[in-house]
């Protein structure tokens, strides 16, 4: 999100506002007249009376130019600081710049007494603010944003910047389905926003915000916060790390935790955590009382560019993964993607190896723009992930739109994904990261469709060179080949006696195929034995 | 169900299509030529050659006059039945007269070599078979079902047969939802059809058959007979009677035990029992795998008149009951009215108090009806149960359609319930039988609503009357009122603040009400303190 500056008049409330709004959102607050008066020990008043205005204004943009080159948060700056263009130039390239105004006997009412401004009367503050406002008022009506603040308290206002940040600064896709439509809202920094859009989802009251305990040290006090400035009463509940979170036992107690906080249909489960959490979260608000509202907030690349929509929730069975499981679409998704990266670079990587799998089912220009931005999106680059996610989760809400409970296209989604589901069965889920199943699965499955004619050599080619510049592997060790082959049959014997795969042809398309003859995929799994018959 | 009569000329397969129909019913089989042969201990053959056909017919009549008077079952008639007109119309008063024909020379190939048939001559049985079939297809096709069975395998023949059963036999109302439609048959014994529907609702393969160990032991295996007849493979998976049904830890067990047989989205959940039953075993069909298809087959009154239609199904949760839940339509639903008295008389009461309470605010004709009828009613009188539960499913069901999530018209349906609810909770579910406290709730709701100047006190008169004839309490004792009154607060803090009744104005009238003043509730539970200002 980029900075903010706050312009305006004495007495527009700059200073209260941009203290409220830094707290909001995490940031740091600065205020050039502080600032300067601590650096010169001296309040603005006596610098304006021994040095003079112009003086005065050279301090303050010294200040501002390197506020503006190094800085970050709210700023708010002294009232004159809008006379020079070069100061307003500087402002506008650094943040959004918003103009606070009043009328100035509003003005003049607030600031009561008002010696200690420079260049207001003290025995008619109305007059001279009036005239001030003649000179600069274009100046501050040229800002972003400009607000009225004659009848607004600081809250209103703050609340006011907010929710012109949210539409300004967030990439929005929406996602329709047979029963409900919702936005995806992503964004950089955006998470500190989650209270105004909660209260924009229709949900009041209570906000159960369902998180793991390392998020919520790292950011729980910021999200409770913005939730806070919202009106609205967060309640806080851990699930742990990992597939735990999906555990029946987990989720069984969260049910009587929300009962006993006093969550209701009225309020609004915020599933804020990885897709472990998102599906646990989700089932709870799934059937907590027949169902109540639902937020995610997905952290990690794998869940904020595939698993946050769709609407699928699920639990663990000791028997089974996400055997328990239902449709629950959430209300809002907020993608905040400076935790794309979060808690380290495995997340990331498993969320590219997603992205390539998207690319190469569908989006010949996705697979372009990842072999052209996969050294900004390994640096977490904001603007290259908040690209990359827009377009799968576009992709994914599309096939999703078309397919919601998944019997046709949705199928190509599991690309990769048969073998890669074999792999962590066969290894117990211990041995392979998600991100790494997917890259082995993707290669054995490319290599089959070559194997088949089906695959055009080429995408197997880009594939395996994004697949490595990631970092991911593309063969797998360490696993004897009967027992993936086991797993993969295993699986077959569950649905129904079929395996299928959504193999690529071309860049951007793929086939569905039954019934691949097992010594092909045998072959496929030890190179060493004789090749099958074509 | 009516019993069956198969009439046919010899070799139409009477007798192994009447025992396999008997065997699947499980019902008696009956067969006139082996009861008169066993009685005079000589063959059809020899006796119509030792007394002739005439005193053979006399003998026969006798027969059937006695066991259309007392018997019970599927009837296989000698081909020579029909020739006596009077016969014909004992069996027609005494159940469904199906005839089974075929051409004569296929019937003359199927019998081979006929000398034991007394009228069929063994040089060329086939044009004595045409002869007779000259003779008597009138009177074969005169019955209430006809099948040409030339073509058709024993299996075939009574899965026909069931089919006829099913559309004769049951009433059958359809309910309508925003996102689905199904039927609900209602009808007597047809139970023993449970297979055919099942199969017509599009579940192929393994039927899960959820029910409690009481019931299993009961008709678990006319079910599984009736599932196998319909070429399905049923498993059958327990679960403990009463709320214990719903418990977290009971239902996390049942899942494992379904993946552990195979059951998949293919096949069928079919949930057996009261309405915890269908509550539990509806949840499970609701999330396991993201949902398999649902049937429910509802056992006591309770069930069968009122939580069976509406899609709510839920688990407890050790803070509050039906705390986890969601909603999940059944495919069909099969009510056998001959099941409504199960276990007990007590499972009759709580439906007809329910019953009343459809009367009381949706519907002055039933109203009546009960009245006509309770005597029947209460001695578990088929047809006036079989009445009885459609117009309340009905009346339901109108509401339902009308209002599926439950937060407009169908509040009128917690008539009664909010007292009933708060006597529950404050004897901890173990004093008042559901029935009980409804009908204690229902008669201190129309008392609130007569002192409120709402309710016609013809309405709590004619109440009272038909509650006490069923043999419900229709006042409290045991339980201190200033209990009672603290759990009706304790409701209302959970609903946000607001208690709602639903009060009955005129017979099948309603009008809701927010806001009764506690001083009013306190008053109706204790009649001893002063009367509340008006």
């Amino acid at each position: 999100v980029r900075n903010i500056a706050l312009i305006g008049l004495p007495g527009t409330g700059k200073s209260s506002v941009g203290r409220r709004l830094a707290e909001i959102l995490g940031w740091p607050f600065l205020d050039t007249d502080e600032l300067i008066e601590s650096r010169y020990e001296a309040s603005i008043h006596d610098l304006f009376r021994s040095r003079g205005e112009s003086a005065f204004r050279d301090i303050e943009a010294t200040l501002l130019a390197k506020l503006t080159r190094s800085g970050r948060g709210v700023l708010a700056t002294g009232g004159g600081v809008v006379v020079r263009e070069s100061n307003l130039a500087r402002l506008r390239q650094w943040g959004w710049v918003i103009a606070l105004v009043a009328r100035p006997e509003v003005l003049a009412q607030r600031l009561g007494s008002a010696d200690h401004l420079p260049l207001v009367a003290s025995d008619n503050p109305a007059s001279s603010l009036a005239r001030l406002w003649a000179e600069r008022a274009p100046k501050y009506l040229s800002a972003d944003l400009v607000l009225e603040t004659s009848t607004l308290d600081v809250d209103d206002i703050v609340r006011r910047i907010l929710g012109f940040l949210a539409e300004r600064e967030e990439l929005e896709i929406s996602v329709s389905t047979a029963s409900t439509k919702y936005p995806v809202r992503i964004g950089v920094g955006n998470l500190g926003l989650i209270g105004y859009h909660t209260l924009f989802t229709g949900c009041t009251g209570l906000a159960a915000l369902v998180t793991t305990p390392s998020l919520d040290r790292r950011f729980g006090d910021s999200v409770r916060e913005s939730l806070r400035a919202a009106g609205l009463k967060p309640t806080t509940f851990l699930l742990p790390s990992g597939e735990l979170a999906k555990a029946w036992s987990t989720v069984g107690r969260l049910y009587g935790r929300l009962l006993q906080e006093g969550v209701d249909p009225s309020c609004a489960v915020l599933a804020f955590g990885p897709e472990e959490l998102g599906d646990a979260a989700g089932f709870v608000a799934a059937t907590y009382m027949r169902g109540i509202p639902l937020l995610r907030l997905p952290t990690g690349l794998l869940a904020q560019l595939d698993s946050c929509i769709g609407g699928k929730v699920a639990l663990n069975h000791p028997r089974a993964k996400n055997l328990i499981g239902t449709l629950h679409h959430p209300r809002l998704v907020l993608v905040d993607v400076s935790l794309a990266s979060y808690p380290g670079l495995r997340a990331l990587r498993a969320g590219l190896a997603e992205a390539v799998k998207y690319a190469v089912i569908a989006d010949p220009t996705l697979l372009e723009f990842l072999e052209a931005s996969l050294n900004a999106l390994l640096q977490a680059d904001p603007t290259a992930l908040r690209e990359l996610i827009a377009r799968c989760l576009a992709i994914k809400a599309r096939i999703v739109s078309a397919d919601e409970h998944g019997e046709g296209p949705r199928l190509a989604l599991n690309y990769g994904h048969t073998f890669a589901h074999a792999l962590e069965t066969a290894t117990a889920y211990r041995r392979f990261p998600h991100g790494e199943a997917v890259a082995i699965g993707m290669t054995l499955e490319a290599r089959l469709g070559c194997v088949l004619g089906i695959t055009d050599p080429q995408v197997l080619e880009r594939q395996t060179d994004l697949l490595r510049r990631i970092g991911l592997p593309t063969h797998f060790s360490g696993v004897a080949p009967a027992k993936l082959l086991d797993a993969l049959l295993q699986d077959k014997k569950r649905r129904n006696g079929r395996l299928r795969f959504a193999l690529p042809t071309r860049p951007g398309s793929f086939q569905l195929l039954d019934d691949v003859p097992p010594r092909v995929l045998q072959q496929l799994l030890n190179p060493d034995s004789p090749p099958p018959a074509p």
